[in-house]
């Protein structure tokens, strides 16, 4: 059974097929937040560690920590900056973290000052990328996310992005890295633009379980792109993909559309046991209590199951 | 491709993998309604004349149509109570029918008098059913609901339950009925009391799907059974039921997120083109309007495909 092993000084959080959902917050990232930006650049972390807490306060198992403010020289600015963000969230928070950058010498640095087991983000199939990122993958022995791009661009083919991921797997195991610490993202296109970006993800999804048995994740918000009602797309988007097999996701878990529909999706996958994080969620949102719901699934037992409500049989 | 060809006098609804969800209105069924079952007894059909068109209004494309009111003999009580339900409510709304009762004689009296192609709801893997039902599904030529229990009962192993569909699919091809006119229900357990109920319907409807080629339905709700926040489950169990190749359910549809979850389901299939029916659904809910969506859908073109959100490559 696949299972990539993050940690945190004290907490170990499992991704795997039978595990529940791994919920990776995505808030703590510069990118497109110009205010959030302007902050980092001048020191002032109050924004970073509200994300922080109120994160891992609606549920993320992970915590995605990017510090990619726009810079000159990103090669200069980025490696002290996400030094200084990684220790600040590892002394607000105990969950593992995902070190995010696009600049090696910034991965290293964040790696440098990390607790635990963190999952790097991200290493592509282009070789100059592998070339710079396996090495630190395999020096710190933790798990890296592959996205399924390389030299030739994102395909719109799903079978190339497979074999893309196939192409980092192979390589990372070149230098003793184990697939069960690839965690292949099959990028998710916006379904308004495409409209089989969704029966691609699921069906590539599915293949990356069964031929190259890996953990997966997505930038989940992406599908949505452009269309109105957004969450409401997204809360269906990812129940999808994890009936196809999709273990995590970096996405924003303040949403509580999302969280719950992740929610609802383990308890349905099994992953949930006894519904108990369900209904520790959810006690004072039906007049069905907790207490209310255990008796009346006990008091079912044969009567229900697998009956249809309203169904009767007369004759 | 499968094809479950449903009519009434005016329209045609196409129940396939390529095709929309097909949602099947559960209202009009007084099991468990006693205020309901109450007043069709005395012949007053205000509550069915109503829940007709809130159902179709609200997005059923099928209106199922139950008339079990308890009964001392259902056998005479319920032929022509069934009868006079379908006259109604295809008086007042143009969707197509399915025609529900445990009692044949009232099938055939149902069948009788309702124009176009309804659905038959239902038959079992009992023989004495097979026997009795699937005379008539051949007689009006019509598509049948085929639920996946025995003699034996219900199986808690979905395998069992999948030979008895096969064997019902058999049956009726012996009769000329066929694999595109069976809509299998897989038959739904509440997770509450099973925790791998969930994992054994994608399982099931997969297996249908790929070995038997048929359409699917189930009664969704009862997944949730016992448990708090029901709609919340419903509505990550619709999308990753859908996911898996469920073409249909019988639900309710008067319940917002449960619709928008088939709705988002739609859009991520590919099946509702364009995303129309999601933008003409939600043009109010989000400060994107369905024109300034899909201006930033054009405009988004290579620059967002397979972007994640954020994501940017500096070096």
């Amino acid at each position: 059974m696949t299972r990539t092993v993050l940690a945190s000084a004290t907490k170990t959080v499992l991704m795997g097929f039978d595990q529940p959902f791994c919920v990776i917050g995505e808030r703590i990232n510069p990118t497109g937040r110009k205010k959030l930006a302007a902050e980092m650049v001048e020191g002032n972390f109050e924004t970073v560690k509200t994300d922080a807490i109120a994160q891992v306060a609606a549920g993320a198992l992970v915590l995605d920590v990017n510090a990619g403010v726009t810079a000159v020289d990103p090669n200069m600015s980025e490696p002290p900056l996400l030094r200084q963000t990684v220790e600040l969230v590892q002394s607000l928070v105990d969950v593992p973290l995902s070190i995010d950058s696009s600049v090696p010498a910034a991965l290293a640095a964040g790696l440098e000052v990390c607790r635990g087991r963190p999952l790097v983000n991200s290493v592509t199939g282009e070789e100059d990328r592998l070339e710079a990122i396996l090495p630190l993958i395999k020096k710190y022995d933790v798990p890296v996310v592959a996205i399924s791009n390389d030299e030739s661009g994102i395909s719109e083919d799903p079978d190339v992005r497979f074999e893309v991921a196939r192409k980092i797997v192979r390589h990372a195991a070149d230098y003793g890295i184990a697939p069960h610490d690839i965690v292949v993202d099959p990028l998710v296109m916006p379904i308004g633009a495409m409209a089989t970006a969704g029966l691609q993800v699921f069906h590539l999804v599915r293949r990356l379980r069964e031929e190259l048995k890996v953990n997966t994740t997505c930038g989940a918000s992406n599908v949505s792109f452009g269309l109105p009602n957004r969450h409401g797309i997204n809360a269906a988007f990812l129940p999808m993909a994890i009936a196809s097999g999709m273990t995590s996701a970096i996405m924003n878990p303040i949403r509580p559309q999302e969280m719950d529909a992740v929610r609802a999706a383990n308890v349905l996958m099994g992953t949930d046991k006894d519904c108990r994080s369900w209904i520790r969620n959810n006690r004072d949102q039906s007049s069905a209590t907790a207490g209310e719901a255990a008796a009346q699934i006990a008091e079912s037992g044969g009567r229900r199951r697998g009956g249809r409500e309203g169904r009767r049989r007369a004759v």
